[in-house]
């Protein structure tokens, strides 16, 4: 099963080298040729364009957005060195409705579409033990196990239809960016007070207040350390998504929206591509409060 | 050790309940008659005016906020009928600003103030398993041990001072207020998409997204059971303190002001004392969604 990953970023890089690691004929690419240089180092081999490569069984697209992800796959030659079965693991947040689309230009082409949004960060996709939450036929299922399987601890099984797994990326990412808001807000104002932070993590992570995202970017707050391991722009995509695709349900989403807001200021005050625990600072600011690590 | 317990509602009957189950001389007192007769059909002693008691060495308070506490404190004979050094164990959630107050009122008459918030609900107050985020001095800590470890799994002792232990208390219900909202925005959402609630739920629990109160309340809605476990009007308290006391320190709160206006039209729609969640129906009917066990 020759595969190619597309977008050896955090979670591609992981991706890519899972595959090779099991024993799957693994092929990079991405337009940075520092990316391209990483994955190389770590053995696996490149391409330098999308338009040379041929007899692809499977491709695993790991580019950032939604835009990027329809620049390679029909801004290029890539479907062309497809062979005619060929099965598109397509693993980018998009809106449920472009996820939808997207399969649709591909299967008119006769090839196979896994919506296959992924959860789990740079660390867990290193060791080839995401979370999937995909949605594709029991057949395409069956024919991309063996990648699926070396890239994943999870599978979650969504549903036949495209879409289907993006719907539950939207509601986790909705979920997730709320409560990193919450977890920047409460550290705010727990900072403002002057509790000890750390005291704080310790006696909610035990009580009804806890979160996945408070017990994992908390600590992050209290030792002032915004090392991006998932960042503030992506927040802005995602909840982005999340907003527009509710109201174009015409779905009130109205602490999506407060979350959102944050994560704009952010990135505007240049805290971008800091980690997403980093909408803090603009708490902070509009607070006149110093937090661990802040010289002002 | 004589111990009088003030307010019979859900948590303060499991906490006097446990009480006497661990050999404390128990006395249960509640303005509501009903309240008081379940105690009693519970196998407990009762006293049906604050003005009749005499000898008592300790007290938990258990009624529903300041004003009641300040009331029951202050605007009855119950001091008069105190020993000298007795305890008192505020377990209502109050502004800290609130409890430095009256802590300094009853000290300055002679006693001993716990500031004590809980956290569990009903079936872990029963269990004599609930969590309490407590600030006194050691000496005071220690006298009231016996009652502490009658009621409590955990007791987190967060300093010397009154207004400590009400500070976690409202950074746990910051975070808990706002979780709960997500959870109706999700769920709001993901009926709106025609999900399956119950998938959502299972897939959630194992991501990123999730939280404590997402994977307690999300099956309620799931359900469409909004059977009272912590009512609406709780929040509408509870997240109208945080707001008012991060306001005072003028420290900004935006998703708890977000979440706020959700519980309070919640009330207005005559939620108020349905189960918390029920906040996610004012979110349905805003996006015309229907949710389960909804007739409309």
């Amino acid at each position: 099963m020759q595969t190619l990953v597309i977008g050896l970023g955090s979670m591609g890089f992981g991706a890519a080298v899972s595959c090779f690691r099991n024993g799957i004929s693994t092929i990079g690419f991405d337009l940075n040729p520092d990316a391209l240089e990483r994955f190389k180092t770590a053995g696996g081999q490149t391409v330098k364009s999308l338009d040379s490569i041929t007899n692809v069984d499977c491709v695993l697209i790991f580019v950032v957005n939604a835009s990027q992800a329809e620049s390679v796959l029909f801004e290029s030659q890539l479907l062309s060195g497809l062979n005619p079965t060929a099965v598109i693991i397509n693993c980018v947040t998009l809106a449920p409705s472009k996820a939808i689309e997207i399969a649709s230009r591909i299967t008119n082409r006769g090839f196979q579409y896994i919506d296959a949004p992924v959860s789990g960060g740079a660390a867990k996709a290193l060791e080839g033990r995401m979370s999937i939450m995909a949605s594709a036929s029991p057949q395409t299922m069956a024919k991309a196990k063996p990648v699926l399987d070396a890239i994943s601890e999870h599978i979650f099984e969504l549903g036949k239809d495209a879409g289907q797994g993006s719907q539950m990326k939207l509601i986790n990412q909705l979920l997730a960016g709320i409560h990193i808001a919450a977890t920047a807000e409460a550290m705010n104002l727990a900072a403002g007070l002057k509790m000890d932070l750390h005291q704080v993590i310790d006696v909610i992570s035990k009580c009804a207040g806890s979160s996945w995202m408070f017990e994992n970017r908390g600590p992050h707050i209290a030792d002032g350390d915004y090392t991006p391991l998932s960042s503030v722009n992506i927040f802005v995509k995602d909840l982005g998504i999340v907003t527009q695709e509710a109201t174009q349900q015409n779905i009130v989403t109205p602490l999506s929206e407060a979350a959102l807001i944050l994560y704009k200021r952010a990135s505007e005050s240049g805290f971008g591509s800091e980690d997403d625990c980093a909408i803090v600072k603009v708490l902070a600011k509009q607070s006149d409060i110093k937090l661990p690590g802040s010289s002002t």
